[in-house]
Formats: structure tokens, C-alpha cells, sequence
């Protein structure tokens, strides 16, 4: 195999074969192809895509590259969930206990925030004393005896994706559906998993702007799932606003209890509901326990246990107010009267970042205690001086969250039309779209 | 600026600013841009073109990265020739001095031979003594005192395009007719010329292989250098057989001669002529000054005068047998009878390589004695068992040679329509084709 050969063939919109991507994959995660070649590699892929059967080898071999967990020998069906990321998205916090709470195990495997968007392993480790570095023996024994666990990715999972990935984020070839979704798909198949459901954020808070590339991705991962033998099923779901009241680790922490305690927000609930239904069907069990385990206390039961279990201070889930709190509160007001009509939530998340809730590089330090507290959502009546929502901080970064803050808004005249919360629902049996369509 | 972002803008069909071009190759040619973005920018450009201003702008950067001639202490119009490369093309032999009779100052710099095609210095470098490295100063003089010099690329000239076409090679960018362009033009603007004219080959033997490829080729680097304020013009001319009846270095310097001594084949005399009225024409000579300067004998004893002066042996060019000759000689005989109707030129430039007399690598040596005559063209009967062509070795490849030649003829029924040799001739007043005025 000449990489120059592939190269072309990919350029000249040919088809790279199965054992080829391959080896591609793994002369390059051990160093035998330089990066100059395989970031032309990378751009060809982006201009000219992959098809659904090199995808599936592009991810096979990526996820082939390091360590794959084997859960066989642990009984009853392994689902996980994962989100493209968004603004306020805690449901991986109340979804995972919930959904070991019906009888499904849920390996899951987390990332931790970067940019507008937040990460679940950042959440979790508000509640003191959490631990999110297990080792893989504990992780397995966790997810047989207690139903789930919830860690960081290893360094034995997918090298091809984390070599890839630095070469993709300097080289203009991140935002590319067939690169994305493989990157997704080998992490998420390295957990050992038989089923996965996604949660495909759209809108102004999304990597996917539109539902049309939402849907795009969606239809592809679903294909590269299912030709890898897994069964996966794509939720797109709203992100034109924050999801929930509360964008900031601790203040998400406090949200998830809520909804573990059977309140929360409407919409926080809806969605930690659609998903768990999601993952029971694909386990096998019947979506209504979902309900029933949520408002009977199991759920919150069981995320009791998994805090306890990896380390963290149970009393803190008993009592949010012992949770990480930022000094200082300031109320962001409603410059005019009206309803609000739209949201930059890329804004709101950057405002969050800023104030320290995220990263601008991987190496920086989180503060759990800062954050945004909304009490206003798309649609709601607004007086001008009234909040529209609290900024938790501590001093940082406040002026430059306030700017974003203020250029986040719009408040118009009439409350826009409402949207659907689940835009859509995508499995093996959804047809392409007709421009996909038209094109095979 | 962030290489990425330009990465990124390319990417989606974006426009690369004449500074930002100017700053990315100064820093990639200091090694401050890595090799991994500048790949990734190469295949965008590659799939995404540049308009005539980016490449305008990636042409004056690649030149200006290292050292420009300047002639303009000289007086009279510089003029030089370039061709993108075929079989059998000896035509700057006789060319420059016979330009240079009619008093236009030939400042030219030549390549070698690599894969089918063959190069200016290792023909000039049979006659014993040549010397094609001589200093710039020399150079310059002798172009003075002379009106014509014969060197090789220094490493001074266009850094950033060597640096450049290395990375082209080893990612699939080399085919590329932007990237093309501005690599030849870079090149022959930095020789201080005032027009240029270029001879862009079609067919078996050439990189283009189509008219229609090779029109947008010369279109894209007339419009660069008349965008850098030259004259320049393309003409399009056969290469679907090799050029006159040699190819092998000291084979085609002795058809070289001929001509001089207002001789040799057809082909080569007028397309020497044509090359050099167009040469006239744009520096202000009358182009009929041409067939004169060839039949009264000025143009080989321009030619005598300058090989002296470059160190090379005279009484090789009074008597070319002197020249260095293979030990033995073989006829190729025609299997069949009938008409030479297409002859593969590619795999003929590769058979007179594997004897010796070419190139696979940049490092590898050419022996000056090998190479091929051509007794058929296209078009000729021939009958079973005369011979074709005669091979001219010393053992060496020999019967890998044979093997190329023998796929490289098709013999049929009836002779071929017969083909031009000077197939276009393309200016800055050349109206684009339709379908390239339909994308604007």
C-alpha cells in the first residue's frame, strides 16, 4: 500500500477499501505515516466524504486501535447514551441511574467540556470526592454489581481517534459528518455496548446548526452502528437555548437532583425521559418503567450508590446546598420589554466558560461553583429591569460574560411559534432524505 | 493570521487574500508553517482551485521566497521558452541560439530529465565539458556578451516552490493546475524576462492529455504572468508521438545540430521555427528574422559560441559523431503489417529511461549514449519485420525496454486522420472557453 495511492484515489472521488483504511489506521497510530500525508488524507476525506462502507472501516479501525472492552460475560443488555453536546445538557447525570434502575447496565464512558459546551465528567466532580479515573477492572465490576459507571476515556481507548483528532483540530478538517460520527461511533463501540442512543443537539447552541445536517450526522452514525452490529437509534433535539435552567457544574448538579427528586424543569425532564425510554426499548425492557423508576425514588437511589461508590460525598446529593457555591450572584437584567424571541446559546456557553464553568484548552482548570441561573426561556413575557437570569461568580471574567450576556438576547414584540423539544426521531428503518436519495 | 483559518476558508470555497498568501508561503518556506497544514491547504486548493488573483499572489510569493535576476542593465527584450515536458522535445537546443541570432537575449534556465520526459541540461551535458552550474554572474554575462546562457535551476531560485512541489509529491498534489502553474511561472519570472512563451504538450506523451486540459493550463499561466506584467503565450502542441526521430541525450543533441545545420525532421524544425517567431513577435523582432537566422548558419554559430563558453567541446558540434555513442545498436521490427496508427509516447519516454537515459529518481545519473531512433511515425505503413525503431544500449534494460516498446505501437488497417503539430495558440486576448465563462 502506497499512501500517496489513496490519497489520489480519495482526491479523485474513487472508494478506499476495507483492509486498506485499515492498515492506514494502523501504520499511522504507530507513527509510519506522516502527518503531512494523512492530513491531505483528511481533506480529501472532507471534500469527497466517505461512503457508509468506509465509514464503518474507518471507525473499525480506529476503534481496533487500542483497548475494546469486553462486558459478554456481564448479564443483560449494555446501552449507552451520547450527546454532540450542547449548553446546560446534564441529562447524562439523572439518565445513567435512571436506566440502571430498569435492569439495563450502562458503561458510560464521558468526555469533559471544551468551548461553548459543557462535559458530564466536569458535573460529576462538583460533588466532592468523585472520582472519574477508575481503573477498567473497577469500571467493570461497578457496571455488573451496581448497573453503571460513569468515568473519563482512557488512554487505552481509540489512540487512532486522539492522534486523529489533534491533527484534525490544526488542520481545518473538524467539522466534517463522516469524521465526526467515526470519532463518536469508536469511542462509544470501545465501551462493549450492544445498543446506543444519540442525542443530536440543533440549533444555535449545536455543532449542527440546521436539522438537516443534524439529521445528515444522525443518519450516519445510526449506519455505522448498525453496520458494526450494534443496534442505534438518533434523537435530534433541541439546543436554540439552553436545556434547563442552569448552565455551570455544581448548578447542573443541583438541576440533575431535581430531577432525580422528581422535579426539575419540564423540559430537563421530558428529554432525560425520551432518552431512557429510548435505551429501555433497545434493552429490551419496557420504556413505562422509566416513569415509574424516576417518580418511585429507585433512580435517585441508585445515583446515590454510584456517588458513594466512586467516591463522592452522598451527603451532598441529600442536601444540594452543600454543593460548591460561587460568592457572588448578580442579576442580568431585560434591557426592554417584550418576549423573547431568540438566543446565541453559544453565547450564553461562552459566558459560562468565561466565568470559569469551561475550557478554551483542554489543559484548563474548571471552577464547579460559577454559572448561569435562567429565568427566562424562548417564548416568556419580559419587563424591562426585570433578571433574565443570575450570574454566579466570583469576579472573573464577569465583564466579558455580561457583554456576551447582552448580545445573547432578543426581545421582540410577539413570542416566536413554539418548537418541539425531540425534532426527530432517526433509526435503521428511516429513509434517506430525498437529496440523499437522489444522489445514490 | 491562523494557517488554519486559511485552511478552513479554502476548505469551503473561500478566497485567500494576496497578503495572507504573501505571509503563509514566506512562513512555510522559513519552516515556521508545518508540513501538516500546508498538505491539508494543498488538497483544498487541489479540489478548490485558486482564482487568477490567489494565484497571482501564491506565483509573486513563491518567486519573491528567493533570489530574481535582474536584467534590466541589458539591453534588449528577454525572451525565454519553456515547455511543460514531452519525448523527444530537444527543441531548446536549437532554439535559444537561434532567438538569440535575431538578437533577443535568451536568459534560460532548464531542468533535467524525470520519469518519461527528458531534460535541457543532461542533453547539453553530452557534449564533453558543458557545464550548466556556472555562477549568476557568469550567467549574466554571458547573456550580455552573448545574448544567451544555458543553466539549471540554482538553489537560490524560488525556494519555496522546491519545498513546496517535495510536499506535492508524497500527497497527491502534484496534478494540479493551479499549483502547476504557479510552480513553472514562479521559475521563469525569476529569471528577469520580459515574455515568455510556452509550449504546452497534449497527448501519450504528455502530463495533459487532452486539449481541452491543456488549454486551461495555458490559459491559467498566461493569465498569471500577464497578471505580473509580462507578455506571455502558450501554444499547444502535439505529443501524441515523440517528438523528430530521437530520444536519448546525445541522440537528440545530434537531431539537434542537424536542425541548426538547417536539416532534421519536419516536426522539429517547424516547431523550432514556431517557437521562435512567437519569441520574436513578443520581443519586438520580426518574426521572419527566424528562417533566416536558421538557413545563413547564424543560429549554429551562435550555438558553437555559446557551447565554448560553457566549457563544451566544439568538435562535438562541427562533427557529432564525436559524440558519445552506445555499444550497441537494435532494430525493433513490427510485428504486423499496416499503419502506425497511435503510438503509447509515455511508455517510449519510459523504455529510453529504464535503457538509461532517463530518470526515476531526482538522484539518479543518465547515461548520454542510450536512447531510441524512431524510422516510423504516425501515420507510415510499415510491413511485418522492418524495423520501427532502433534501440541504442549497452545491455542495461534492455529487455524492459523491449517490453515497453512492444505494448507501446498500434498497427491497423488504415492510416490515421492526420494531426497538427501547433494544435492552439493561447494570449491574453484568448476568450475563455464556454465552459469555463459559464462558471463566472
Amino acid at each position: 500500500m502506497r499512501v500517496c495511492d489513496l490519497i489520489e484515489r480519495k482526491r479523485d472521488r474513487g472508494r478506499l477499501g476495507g483492509a486498506e483504511i485499515g492498515t492506514l489506521i494502523a501504520a499511522y497510530t504507530r507513527g509510519e505515516v506522516p502527518d503531512y500525508q494523512m492530513s491531505a488524507l483528511l481533506m480529501a476525506i472532507y471534500l469527497n466524504g466517505l461512503d457508509d462502507g468506509e465509514l464503518t472501516a474507518w471507525t473499525e479501525a480506529m476503534l481496533w486501535s487500542g483497548q475494546v472492552l469486553d462486558l459478554s460475560h456481564i448479564p443483560g443488555a449494555k446501552v449507552d447514551k451520547h450527546s454532540t453536546g450542547g449548553v446546560g445538557d446534564k441529562i447524562s447525570l439523572p439518565l445513567a441511574p435512571l436506566v440502571a434502575a430498569c435492569g439495563i447496565k450502562v458503561p458510560m464512558v464521558s468526555g469533559r467540556g471544551l468551548g461553548h459546551t459543557g462535559g458530564t465528567l466536569d458535573k460529576l466532580e462538583s460533588i466532592s470526592g468523585f472520582r472519574t479515573d477508575l481503573s477498567v477492572e473497577r469500571f467493570l465490576e461497578l457496571v455488573e454489581t451496581l448497573g453503571l459507571a460513569l468515568i473519563g476515556q482512557t488512554a487505552e481507548i481509540a489512540p487512532a481517534d486522539k492522534k486523529l483528532y489533534a491533527l484534525r483540530d490544526v488542520t481545518g478538517t473538524v467539522s466534517s459528518i463522516p469524521l465526526i460520527a467515526s470519532s463518536i461511533m469508536s469511542k462509544k463501540m470501545a465501551e462493549g455496548i450492544d445498543a446506543l442512543v444519540l442525542d443530536v443537539k440543533v440549533g444555535s447552541g449545536a455543532f449542527m446548526r440546521t436539522a438537516a445536517e443534524a439529521r445528515v450526522l444522525a443518519r450516519t452514525m445510526v449506519a455505522v452502528g448498525e453496520g458494526m452490529g450494534r443496534r442505534v437509534v438518533a434523537l435530534l433535539t433541541d439546543m436554540d437555548q439552553p436545556l434547563g435552567r442552569t448552565c455551570g457544574n455544581a448548578l447542573e448538579m443541583v438541576e440533575a437532583i431535581e430531577i432525580l427528586q422528581g422535579g426539575g424543569p419540564p423540559d430537563v425532564r421530558s428529554l432525560t425521559l425520551t432518552l431512557a425510554r429510548t435505551m429501555l426499548e433497545l434493552g429490551g425492557v419496557d420504556p413505562a418503567e422509566a416513569e415509574r423508576a424516576l417518580d418511585d425514588g429507585r433512580a435517585l437511589e441508585r445515583f446515590r450508590t454510584i456517588v458513594a461508590a466512586q467516591g463522592g460525598d452522598v451527603r451532598q446529593v441529600d442536601d444540594p446546598s452543600l454543593l460548591p457555591k460561587a460568592p457572588q450572584v448578580e442579576a442580568f437584567l431585560a434591557p426592554t420589554s417584550g418576549y423573547i424571541t431568540a438566543i446565541d446559546t453559544q453565547a450564553v456557553g461562552l459566558a459560562a466558560l468565561v466565568l470559569g464553568a469551561g475550557r478554551q484548552q483542554h489543559a484548563d482548570a474548571v471552577d464547579p461553583r460559577v454559572g448561569l441561573v435562567l429565568d427566562r426561556r424562548l417564548g416568556d413575557p419580559v419587563e424591562a429591569g426585570e433578571p433574565i437570569l443570575w450570574i454566579h461568580h466570583d469576579g472573573k471574567g464577569l465583564e466579558d460574560a455580561r457583554q456576551r450576556l447582552a448580545a445573547a438576547w432578543t426581545i421582540g414584540e410577539a413570542p416566536p411559534a413554539p418548537r418541539p423539544l425531540i425534532i426527530d426521531r432517526i433509526d435503521r428503518a428511516t429513509p434517506a432524505t430525498p437529496v440523499f436519495a437522489a444522489a445514490t
